[in-house]
């Protein structure tokens, strides 16, 4: 490894205190998924220190702590505000070692102090009940990613990087991670991020070789071919690689400030406008072996350098009087004497390497995203409403209203540059086009010609990929901005599992005072279920939102705005959200406007109510026609047409849900309903026939509890068509307005002779349905052509 | 483009055919995505022939077009079987030409002849109410793979040749796709394909430079970017560039002779032994313009090579009289004369083109794989089930029993090798590792001395990628195979969309007379929710039954075995089945088991019975303890025990549902229970305190309309609990066995005081659990060494 020391730059002796805060925080990970006393070592280790259930994973903890100690000598040394994202998985000892030698821990924790007791705290609370997880949960200072799913880092390091000029961000990329679809493609996030405006991303990859049972695939690459991917991707790669640490110390700190020097060389260029186009950045690749440093042999079994260290190298120390030695010798191998204090504070040799303040790894405000957070100017959305003289009387595409407002969204933050919307090449697609007036598409060329709408300092980030779009919007969140992510219904499963992820991040962070809430993660999902235009029996799925109620109630918001005018309303009000994962579901396609601004506002922020204008119930309805989602909208508003034009008697209320969550009892959900306010929308002993955008059990669900369940009937989707036109997918799924009629009439008793002959009217107009499609190929004039009367 | 023409190989003139059936095949797409009338232009254009909607994608259709023509060649000159997989989304048009003038789709559709009237229906049906989409569903003859969602053509491609020696897939990925984490990843099967017993994989990317509305990040890159990334990822790119098509046609032919002689010397090297290790895959680079061959201007603005081409270059053609001239004009710039006879057949040229029989790629028999399937040799499940001499006696880890059973599926399956086993890097750590006694994961090198069951003939799929796991699966299933995914229950979620689209596709297929079943998909969930032994609030989630459940009943079930055998019945169930998905969750670790074999086998046929073993209720039930998965198993029977022994007046009955779908009405799912059976389980008068695995308002919705539904009282996983004991995961989710038996106190009315002294004496069970594990971080020991007693 000799070779590896260069002639000048940082020498073996300079980083003397580098290495004796990596050999503590390696003691610290060791502690942590064994010791349950004698923390100090001060006596011989006895079964009796060692926890009952070892659970963690030591594999990753050396490489990563390597990397947290050489951060903090460029800190120190370079003043550079870095903050880092950890990859792999179970991370969690490593980073909770850097945070307590940082003192961060102790600042957000003081009952785990830097001295002795707190150091017994330390590890006995890790893999504990009611302790730390061996994940970078949200209660690990300086953390914005938790690894607990893999794949997501670099995405999330890119999102932090976004609108940071000042900030580099150190991410450990796992060889592990690294195979995952989503770490793969998100390295060409260099495409994207503008080395004028943005901060810098410096991943870290690290081999160490194994995953759980298994060689790592990028470990194995033969150099050239590993080079040439990490190239093709659009990096210049430095190479760290030993088993050495004195050799090891002096080429990472070497490659170190190579890399800061070079990032430091490119944002020179390109900000003071001597290079243009997209540069090639520096990243490094950590070559150092499972479990390093850890037993070599157990049993008679290699161990270091092998996958058999990926979680606990010894397994039976309570047992096994072998075992309990090596971990002794272990531990002791770091010289514990010379690390910490006899107090158990860290010595001075140790702290000499921790930056100060919030240069901290730990303290770094950009990790805490709440702290940095400010409101958005949001220009009053009644400027950008449709006008709405009458109910039903206009059409408009609810998402090209949005459009207009989001662009003088985008405008007001320009400034500030807090502010992005993120989609899978769909924005313009999604009627948001409007946006592009105001801000372009984050692009840092080649450019061409016929290009339209990029530029490298755009802030609208395409990616086709919704795992990268949520991930860098995820990212961006975490460090205190905004955004809204646009996609098709249908795919939005595509993130399900990261969105499991961050509704969790959300939920435990809200128990941390020291954690202000950060934006709420707003979903516009469009292109949805009822317009398949295109599309064939394999794009439909309205169930994303199934999904999302299954996660703690405290942390998700569902909107069905019906209209253009609600569109904006909901959007208004999620952007000022916090610490939320709103789901906003609205058509692009043209449909009729229903309230004007005032109605919408108010409509909104009750989340349900009645609508008057379609209702002749006087207070006391025959029936409910209830509605949530535009297209089911539609279907009830022609539904209470019918009834009412043919069955005047029939007391028809009409009522529409904006906010999904309302049905809820209010025990359940904060926007939950009490018993009585349900009770007054959708009576007590009345049928409610709901018209649901999705699968039609969520509302049964939701509504559960509802003393009137039992009369309770929905249509919604329920996995019917394929290729064909808008009213033919309500009719397929029994959701259109003919089949809501007849669906009153069979549930209203005694409703007599006219009832009898409008139920076979409404089945007739079924079958002329089917018939003309098949012929003509779009739907019947008499739907297209329909719009709620003004006689009414 | 003519220093693209070789001295030797394929020349202009010997291209003619490709040309013509190119043209033949593009006219074809156009009239698709137009024509509703006048097919083959015998008057001049009109109106009333172009259809009112017009829907469908003409930019890629070219592309993949061209690459069918020179398929077609290779296939005809070299006797090379070959099957394709179409990446790019929208590929319909081409698809359906391609298999129209193969003969291959009025093979499997008489209605739609090679004839004038024909060609008619074949443009009509097209994106038209009841025809067919712009993707390549199942309907399209040659096809496993829909575009409906881009990420999954490579992984596709690399399921369909693992075991298929003789079979080279070609593959065209879009460049859209490649920018999903999916297919970025994909890249890598280069690490698992064996040259020896697997197929050959051909990619061939795409370059057409455009999105729906932006540049894709592949075509920006620099040649010499490509050319590493490609080859990072272990394949020989050949580029074919250019937008003159003679040239092209030259260009492709000569690299598609290259690239299959190279791929048959690959594997004669491999096959004859005097080459080891992993080879470098050739792969074709094709950058074509988008849209080509397509109108280079409308309305003034540039459109055949930009994104304006994407869907319907001419949008207004019946609106629009130059629209109408240009779509006339371009239609016959293909020379539709030559091409098609006055009867609409196509010509002589053209079919000079089409391979024979089988060999057409509308026709090879892997692309319908029911046709090849064969049943698997199970061994019977009796050989491997665990002793069980009493109920509850003896503890095994289920997926260890399988484990052992799989084993010998795979030895069975050895020389036929049509069944391999899926995972993540979990086979081992899902305890099913007695596999690798019968078989290795495969892996091509380079190897290591530590390490262990990797070779390159291996069975036994890992890559830490949850997408490719099942991309590789569902290619080797749609081609006729038979396999198994196991994952880890939380990270399901990465795959719910994935799940969407091969449900969706099995069903559509069903509906095909031409396509006989394919084998089931089997998921095997473990590491499930309530041991959460290593992990934060970031890893549970059991909700991907309820996405699998929102699908069509006619393809989806779901199995939560409470045991060891049971899981092994099961199992043996699902590898019999087939045009399913089936969803099978367990744990791995150590549990009672309840059923001996014989016993097993008829519970999992039934799919829910009564355990007469653990019931007092001679009949006549005062309460019902039901559960479903094995943790609420467990705590269900222990609970019994606890009602059994202080309330012994008390008759409780206990049913286990193993088969979760027996819950729904027989009209509602296949295997749903008729009311009178489930009453007879359930009753109608009692409380039915019932535990589930996973979220438990699935629960309520699948019993909705049984009329027990309002005394049925659900306890499930309700999202809390974080790193903890097994137990404190339970009770933190009162799931556990005291909280039930207070959960029937409080249900079954007058059970007077000895009652409510078991009630108080519980609640101090669970305070009493509370205080233990923070002190000892272990379960209590009257949890832990509980067993079900023989006394009862």
């Amino acid at each position: 490894m000799t070779d590896l020391v260069p002639a000048t730059g940082p020498q073996p002796g300079g980083l003397d205190t580098v290495d004796a805060w990596w050999r503590a925080a390696n003691y610290l990970a060791v502690g942590q998924i064994y010791l349950m006393d004698n923390p100090l070592l001060t006596e011989p280790l006895r079964p009796e220190h060692v926890k009952p259930r070892l659970l963690g994973h030591w594999g990753t903890s050396p490489g990563l702590n390597l990397v947290y100690a050489h951060l903090n000598r460029v800190i120190r040394e370079r003043g550079t505000t870095i903050m880092h994202v950890t990859g792999p998985g179970h991370g969690g000892p490593a980073a909770l070692a850097g945070a307590w030698l940082d003192g961060t821990y102790t600042e957000r924790y003081p009952d785990v102090p830097q001295d002795t007791a707190g150091m017994r705290r330390l590890f006995r609370q890790f893999s504990f009940p009611g302790g730390v997880p061996s994940h970078i949960a949200p209660v690990v200072p300086g953390s914005i990613h938790e690894g607990g799913e893999l794949g997501y880092s670099l995405s999330h390091a890119f999102g932090a990087a976004f609108d940071n000029p000042d900030l580099v961000v150190a991410c450990v990329v796992g060889d592990g991670e690294a195979e995952t679809g989503p770490l793969a493609t998100s390295w060409h996030g260099t495409k994207f991020l503008s080395p004028v405006g943005d901060g810098a991303v410096l991943p870290i990859l690290h081999l160490n070789g194994w995953k759980i049972a298994n060689p790592s695939v990028l470990a194995r690459l033969p150099r050239e071919e590993l080079d040439a991917l990490l190239t093709g991707c659009g990096w210049r790669p430095h190479y760290v690689e030993g088993d050495e640490p004195d050799a090891v110390h002096v080429a990472m700190a070497t490659a170190l400030d190579t890399v800061l020097d070079d990032i430091a060389a490119i944002q020179a260029g390109a900000r003071s406008g001597k290079t243009v186009g997209r540069p090639r950045w520096p990243m490094i690749v950590l070559r150092t072996p499972k479990g390093w440093t850890g037993p070599r042999e157990v049993d008679g079994l290699p161990v270091e350098g092998t996958w058999r260290s990926h979680q606990v190298p010894l397994p039976a120390v309570r047992e096994n009087p072998d075992h309990l030695a090596q971990l002794d010798s272990w531990l002791r191998s770091y010289r514990p004497d010379e690390l910490f204090t006899a107090d158990g504070q860290p010595a001075a040799a140790v702290l000499a390497n921790v930056p100060r303040g919030d240069a901290r790894l730990g303290a770094v405000p950009h990790a805490n995203g709440g702290t940095l957070l400010r409101a958005l100017p949001l220009p009053d959305i009644r400027d950008y409403a449709v006008k709405v003289p009458e109910p039903g009387g206009t059409m408009s595409e609810p998402t090209r209203a949005l459009g207009a407002w989001l662009r003088d969204v985008t405008a007001a933050s320009a400034a500030r540059r807090d502010f992005r919307v993120f989609g899978p090449d769909e924005t313009e697609s999604n009627r948001l086009g409007a946006v592009y007036e105001a801000t372009a598409k984050a692009w840092q060329g080649p450019f061409l010609d016929v290009d339209t709408h990029l530029a490298a300092g755009g802030r609208v980030m395409e990616i086709l990929s919704e795992h990268t779009c949520q991930g860098w919007l995820e990212g961006y969140l975490l460090t205190g901005r905004h955004g809204v992510f646009s996609t098709y219904e249908a795919f939005t499963h595509i993130v399900s599992s990261m969105f499991n992820q961050h509704a969790k991040w959300l939920h435990e962070s809200a128990k941390l005072g020291w954690r202000p809430p950060i934006a709420s993660l707003n979903y516009l999902l469009t292109s949805h279920v009822w317009r398949q235009d295109n599309n064939g029996f394999s794009h439909q799925d309205p169930g994303f939102v199934d999904h999302v109620v299954n996660k703690r109630p405290e942390v998700v918001r569902v909107y069905l705005p019906p209209d253009a005018n609600t569109l904006l309303a909901v959007s208004d009000h999620v952007l000022r959200s916090r610490g939320l994962v709103n789901v906003v579901v609205s058509g692009k396609q043209p449909s009729p406007d229903w309230l004007d601004p005032d109605a919408a506002v108010l409509h909104c922020a009750r989340g349900a109510g009645i609508w008057e204008f379609a209702s002749n119930d006087a207070g006391t309805p025959d029936v409910v026609l209830a509605c949530a989602g535009d297209v089911p909208t539609l279907e009830t508003l022609a539904a209470a047409d019918l009834l009412r034009r043919h069955l005047p008697e029939l007391r028809v209320r009409v009522v529409n849900v904006v906010d999904l969550m309302r049905l809820l009892p209010h025990e359940e959900h904060p926007h939950g309903m009490p018993d009585a306010d349900y009770d007054a929308l959708f009576g007590t002993d009345v049928p409610v026939i709901f018209a649901y955008h999705g699968y039609p059990w969520l509302i049964h669900r939701l509504a559960y509890r509802r003393a009137n369940h039992d009369q309770l009937h929905v249509r919604g989707y329920k996995e019917f068509g394929s290729t064909t036109t808008p009213f033919d997918m309500v009719v397929l799924n029994d959701m259109d307005r003919y089949q809501r009629v007849v669906d009153v009439i069979d549930r209203v008793p005694s409703l007599g002779r006219n009832a009898a002959a409008l139920r076979q009217q409404m089945l007739d107009m079924r079958a002329r349905h089917h018939a003309w499609i098949r012929v003509h190929g779009e739907d019947l004039p008499e739907v297209r052509d329909w719009t709620w009367p003004t006689g009414h």
